[in-house]
C-alpha cells in the first residue's frame, strides 16, 4: 500500500518478518506512523489484543508470526498456540493460522518460512479478490464501506478496499462512502487514510448517514469484509455491518462481501455459533481519553454482529465472485486444492 | 426535569423567561450546568444557531421568547420573524412558534405573556405524551431511543423521554438502550444525563450496535422524537432515526414518534418537501476539537434523515397515540380546537 510519511509516498505492508515482527501499528494512524516491534509472544499477543493491529486477515498473519516467534525462541509450540488463540474470538483467520503452523512444526518445517509463506499467500489473495471484485464496477462507481477491510487490515490490497485500488489503477474513478464505525473510528481514521494516500475519492459519513444516502439512491453497492464466513453464508463483521446489510436490501443496493477462503469457516454451521467478543465499555464512553458521556454511566460494546446470509449479494474471494449456494464448493475446491490446497495460500 | 448540580436534585426546566431568555447551556451537558441568557435577539439567533439549545419543541419555545425579546426591545418584529426564521431549516416548531407570535403581536396582545403561554402549552403537551405513551409499555419494557428528545429538547419531560419518566414513577421499570447518536452525541451526552438524574436504567450503545440487540430480540419498542411532521406521516428526525426504523421493521418491533401537534406540518405533504440541514463537516471530522481523521479529509454530514410513515407503528400526541390513517383527523381536531385550537397550547 502506498503510505505518505513525511510528505513522500513509501511502498509498505501492514506486517512483515525482520529477525522478529514488524507492523505498522494502527493505534497512531491517520496522526503518526509508527513502527511496533514484537520480539516474543507476550508483545505479540499484546499487539493483537490492544489492536496495534487488527483485521481478520491481518491477525492471521500475526499469529502464523508469532507461533514463528514461539519457534525462534524455543518456547513451547502448544502453550503458544494456546496463548495466541487467547487474545482475540471473532476472527477465524486466527485459528487457522495457528493451526497451520502447528501442523508445519509438527512436520519439523522451518515455520519462520512457513509464516513468510503465509502471509505472502494473503497478499497474493487480496490481489486476486481485487481482479474479481472490479469486475462489479461501472466507471464512477459510488461504493459504500464499513470499517477498515484495508490494506492495513489485511498486509497490503485489503479485502473489501482491494476492487477500489484496482478500480482507480484502471480510471474508473470511484468514490467511496466511508463510514467513520464507531466506537474505534476505523473508517474515519484507518480508511480514511489508506484512500486518502491512494488519491482515491472519498467522504466520511457519520454511520448514521448511511441509510440516508442510499435512500436517497446515492451508493451504487456496498462493501464490507468480513471475521468469520459460517457454511451458510452468515457472516460476522464489524459492529454495525447487520445494520447496512438491511438497508441495503431495503433499498435494492447489492451488498458484497469480500473476503479470502482463510476466512471461511466450515466448521461453523450458521452466524449463531460464531462467538461475538464483548470490549471495554470505554471505547464507548471515552474518546480520546475524555468521558463523552455523564461519570458513572455504562455502555455496552459488542465488537461484532452477525449478518445473515440472506442480506448478502455474494461474496468476493480470490477464487471469484460467488452467491452463497455456492460456498459448500468453494470450501471443497480450496480443501483438495486447486491449486494445491491450504498450503499453498 | 430534575437536574443534579453539585450533587443535590434540584426541578428545572430547560428554558425559561425571566426578563430575558434563560436556558441551560446543553453544549455544556453533561460536564457542567451552565445558565445561558439571550437579552437580545441576535444573543437568541446564536443560541438555536449554535445548538445552546436545540430539539423541535424547545427551538419553538425559544422562537416565541426571541419574538418576544425583540418585542420587548421594540424591534422590527417581521425583521425579527426573518432571522429566527433563518436558524435552522428543519424543525416545523420554529416556524409555528414565530407565526403565533406574530399573529399575537398583529392583534395587539403582550408578546411576552403570548410566549410563556406558548412554553407552558408545551410542557403541558409532554406531560399528557407521557401519559398516552406510558400505555404501551409493560413491566420491564426495553426501550430503544436515538438523540435526545428528553425534557432538554421540549422545555420539560420530553416527547419520546416522557413515558418513560411517567413509567418510572408507576414502578414499571423500564430499560433504556440510549443510541449514542453521532455526530454531535446527544444521546450519549444528553438523554443519558437525563435518565441518570432521573434514576432510570439504562445503557449507552453505539448507533451501529441498535441493530445487533434488535436482532437478539433484547428490544421490545423504539421510541423517537421528531422535527417535522408530514400530513402523510413522514417524519424528518435527526440523522439515523430512518437507520432505526427499517431495522425495527425488519425485526418485527414497533416504531413509535412521540411529538406534539405542534411539530405536525399540514402545508407539507410527504417527507421529500421536508428540508434537511448540512451542517459543518468538523462535527464529524473532529471530537472535543481534535481532528479523529487524516488532516485534509473531508466529510458530509446531513442533520437529519426522512423515516417514510410505512416504518412508523404510531404516533403519540397530546391527544392520543394515533396510527398514520388519523393524522388528517388529528390536524382538523387540532385546527378547529377541541381543547381551544392552537392558542390553548
Amino acid at each position: 500500500m502506498k503510505v505518505r510519511i513525511n510528505g513522500r509516498i513509501k511502498e509498505m505492508q501492514s506486517i512483515w518478518w525482520d529477525d522478529g515482527v514488524c507492523m505498522i501499528d494502527q493505534r497512531g494512524i491517520p496522526e503518526r506512523v509508527e513502527i511496533f516491534r514484537a520480539e516474543d509472544l507476550n508483545a505479540l499477543a499484546f499487539s493483537v489484543r490492544d489492536m496495534v493491529i487488527r483485521g481478520a486477515p491481518a491477525i492471521g498473519v500475526a499469529a502464523a508470526y508469532g507461533m514463528a516467534l514461539a519457534w525462534k525462541n524455543h518456547e513451547d509450540m502448544d502453550k503458544a498456540a494456546r496463548t495466541i488463540k487467547g487474545t482475540r474470538p471473532t476472527a477465524r483467520d486466527l485459528y487457522y493460522a495457528v493451526e497451520l503452523m502447528l501442523g508445519a512444526w509438527r512436520e519439523g518445517r522451518d515455520v519462520i518460512a512457513e509464516a513468510k509463506r503465509y502471509a505472502d499467500g494473503i497478499v497474493e489473495m487480496c490481489r486476486k479478490i481485487g481482479d474479481h471484485g472490479v469486475t462489479l464496477f461501472r466507471k464512477g462507481v459510488r461504493v459504500l464501506t464499513h470499517c477498515n477491510a484495508g490494506a492495513l487490515a489485511t498486509v497490503d490490497y485489503g479485502t473489501a478496499l482491494a476492487p477500489l485500488r484496482v478500480a482507480e489503477r484502471r480510471g474508473l474513478d470511484p468514490f467511496v462512502y466511508v463510514d467513520e464505525t464507531r466506537p474505534r473510528l476505523q473508517g474515519a481514521r484507518l480508511t480514511a487514510w489508506e484512500l486518502d494516500n491512494e488519491g482515491i475519492a472519498y467522504r466520511i459519513i457519520c454511520d448514521n448517514a448511511a441509510g440516508y444516502y442510499m435512500a436517497r439512491g446515492d451508493v451504487d453497492i456496498v462493501i464490507v469484509g468480513a471475521d468469520r464466513v459460517a457454511s451458510n453464508g452468515d457472516i460476522a463483521n464489524k459492529i454495525g455491518t447487520y445494520e447496512k446489510a438491511v438497508l441495503a436490501k431495503e433499498n435494492g443496493i447489492p451488498f458484497y462481501v469480500a473476503a479470502p477462503v482463510s476466512t471461511f469457516d466450515p466448521g461453523i454451521m450458521s452466524g449463531r455459533e460464531i462467538p461475538i467478543e464483548e470490549r471495554d465499555e470505554n471505547e464507548v464512553l471515552m474518546i480520546d481519553g475524555r468521558y463523552i458521556s455523564p461519570k458513572g454511566s455504562h455502555a455496552f460494546n459488542p465488537a461484532f454482529d452477525i449478518t445473515p446470509a440472506k442480506y448478502i449479494t455474494g461474496y468476493i474471494t480470490e477464487y471469484g465472485v460467488f452467491k452463497r449456494e455456492m460456498i459448500p464448493e468453494m470450501i471443497e475446491r480450496w480443501k483438495t486444492g486447486g491449486s494445491g490446497g491450504p498450503r499453498d495460500f
